[in-house]
């Protein structure tokens, strides 16, 4: 196959990343094929409407309704699959690399749910299955997870996945709108998912941070393992006490592995970080990933994490990497099919208990406005042995009521589930009391 | 060669990198010839002495005073050019590459000033030379201009490349000490290179900007033909003025390309950059690169640039991809060889003239403290066509002088040099008027 002189694309999927990756691959042909050695030959596009008006035109001897007629075409070199979802979208992808093509994807879910049982059958049939797109499109993250920075371990990745639930923390905090606001901001610019617990829950960048958690630590971890908490609950007045406080609210992936107890810990949730943090500064709909490795300490990241153009940046710089994989060579760097690497990265790696987990905390309490209800909160905290670094109590006039934001000292969680647990029961608690937790980043 | 069960590697320089090198290799060894899937022999270093006690001991054996013996040794397959400097790397990379081995190297100065010699001579035999660590090595910046980013032209790329002289402005700017207190400050941490000007003239810095221009635009450009400007001249007062006016003063590399009119602008000066830019909080001895790509939009990345360890990560890194490249398959994304695709990217692309570059302006001005002289002063910046967007004017009590800051509304470099020259000639004029540029990046 060395000497192939071109390369044939099917597109599954002719949605706003495909037309993208379309549009760019038509745009800029010339300069790819002289950089890869090869003709690329855009064959085919399936889409589940053929009368679909679409603002990438092709001849109707393109489109296909059936995505099978794409992975079944033996003159098919590499398959992107661009149709999103769990079910065809996994059928295809088995069936284009049990028919020996090899496939580029932007499918977070489907690698997530069932990445092992992909990279198993892509290893079966010797093919290669890349997914940069998968992850912070405009961002080449997993390139620099396995071969920029291959002879590192990693005890620390964080940041920002999502750019959605980025883009409505960010307006929360420069014009101190609701989130209800926001929200119905966010739906008007068609930014939020048409499954919205995807952005609005996390479960989107929680897909993500399962994915480069495997690609450094060798471990898949369910989603039901995983702490996975999104941003519903974050009211504007949290977002403007936080930067009272010098802080940020971002909604943080975080992948820590302790290496000297072979624990590893992969977690979802709003955290607030210090202003000063260059992750803090990575606003609107950016995404930002910081890595910390043991050998060439922290590089952190920073591009845009979805769209149109990120993303076909992304599929494109795959099936540039297809291309030489198809041409016969080793697959650059790491091979994701290869299993032995993965095992040996998460060998005796177990999972952290959450209860375990450490850290800071930020605690919102509304309680009645009337003597000794601080020393009764007081006392929950210290019997739960939390340390409260700092008190701010805001009157709300009127109401007989005050809201009071501590923080905390590193604590754990198993220490702030019985604190909340408690406050909760106290007869001058008004709401359930809101936590969300601190995340300082060590010095990069 | 496919089948290639062991590599062997050279190191050439055992200084702070090659020992790093030698370090992490062997710490890491196991995992990374799992991933690579071949065993790799750390075979022989070279040092100029042999008596030189090193944290990093080696048997007798593996040590020699000759590096000529290391790049004819015919079972050595890949060679780490660690010794620097631009005679004997030369020599000894061209007669590496000529005896068919695959060199790797840290040293911007000499892909600088022989790239275009070097890397003909690699095409030749038809055996790699890998750069990762000569630009910020801890970015991975080669392989993501290379390879992740490879679907884009790049209008705008630019960024702070050299540690040391972040190091000193960040110090400046945080603490309010001088240029000389602080240079003394990082000769004695060992931050400041034997020869200062590399440093503090901007040459290393200009080093890798020209690199980065030719990876991206395929055009190897002259220091000759560059505007290369240092931080010598840069006081604790204009790093305060700078800080009252909302920016920060960082040493800038910027290579603009404007593909309408087919010209490349490469340059490296300190600049004026708002506070609130993200490049603007890459501080101490971190360095930070912005790529603008026509299909991503902007990417940026941010790490350490020098030191033991991350060079020894950017080192290890391309020993990867040297080894996947030794073992037959195509050269991970473009090859570097490949004349073609770079003449290419340059085609027709002419250097834009130095007087046209446009920029905004920072100018202080030490001037008599008497009346009529701001109306002169005006007069001048009218004349020349500069047009001023604020002036603050310092009291220096006692001295019968005041001091005067300008910034300028947009302009370009022969507008600035004129008004500066008129300002020379004027009476009223007490010192050489000081200029900086003022850097606004389109919005990310």
């Amino acid at each position: 196959m060395a000497d192939k002189k071109s390369i044939r694309i099917g597109i599954l999927g002719f949605g706003t990343v495909g037309q993208g990756v379309w549009k760019h691959l038509t745009q800029d042909k010339a300069a790819l094929e002289r950089r890869l050695g090869v003709k690329l030959v855009l064959a085919r596009a399936s889409v589940s409407d053929l009368k679909k008006k679409r603002a990438v035109k092709l001849p109707k001897s393109k489109l296909t309704a059936d995505s099978f007629a794409i992975v079944d075409d033996p003159s098919i070199d590499i398959v992107c699959e661009l149709i999103g979802g769990t079910t065809l979208a996994r059928e295809l992808t088995l069936r284009a690399l049990a028919n020996g093509k090899t496939v580029v994807t932007a499918n977070k879910a489907l690698l997530c749910e069932h990445g092992e049982e992909l990279f198993e059958a892509a290893r079966k049939e010797g093919v290669h299955y890349f997914f940069e797109a998968s992850v912070a499109g405009g961002i080449p993250i997993i390139k620099t997870l396995r071969e920029g920075l291959i002879a590192n371990r990693f005890p620390l990745i964080y940041g920002i996945l999502n750019g959605t639930t980025n883009y409505m923390l960010t307006r929360m905090e420069r014009e101190g709108i609701s989130y209800e606001d926001v929200l119905g901001e966010a739906r008007r610019l068609g930014y939020v998912e048409a499954d919205e617990a995807l952005d609005l829950d996390g479960v989107d960048a929680a897909h993500k941070a399962v994915i480069l958690a495997y690609l450094a630590h060798g471990k898949w971890v369910s989603l039901n393992d995983m702490f996975v908490e999104g941003i519903r609950k974050i009211t504007a007045q949290d977002v403007e006490y936080a930067r009272q406080l010098g802080y940020k609210i971002k909604l943080l992936a975080v992948i820590q592995r302790d290496f000297d107890k072979e624990a590893l810990s992969v977690r979802l949730h709003p955290a607030l970080i210090k202003k000063s943090e260059l992750m803090a500064q990575v606003d609107m709909v950016f995404n930002g990933v910081s890595l910390t490795g043991d050998v060439v300490g922290t590089t952190l990241l920073v591009g845009r994490g979805a769209g149109q153009d990120a993303t076909a940046s992304a599929v494109i710089s795959d099936i540039a990497d297809a291309v030489y994989a198809i041409q016969g060579g080793p697959a650059p760097a790491i091979s994701e099919e290869d299993a032995e690497v993965y095992d040996a990265l998460g060998a005796g790696l177990r999972l952290a208990k959450p209860q375990d987990i450490a850290s800071a905390y930020y605690l919102r309490l509304r309680v009645k406005d009337q003597k000794g209800v601080l020393a009764k909160v007081a006392r929950v905290f210290a019997d739960a042995g939390l340390s409260v670094a700092t008190m701010i109590q805001h009157e709300d006039p009127g109401s007989n009521s005050a809201v009071l934001i501590f923080t905390t000292h590193l604590s754990n969680e198993a220490a702030a589930a019985k604190a909340v647990a408690k406050l909760e029961n106290l007869d001058a608690v008004l709401e359930t009391p809101f936590l969300l937790r601190i995340f300082n980043p060590p010095p990069m």
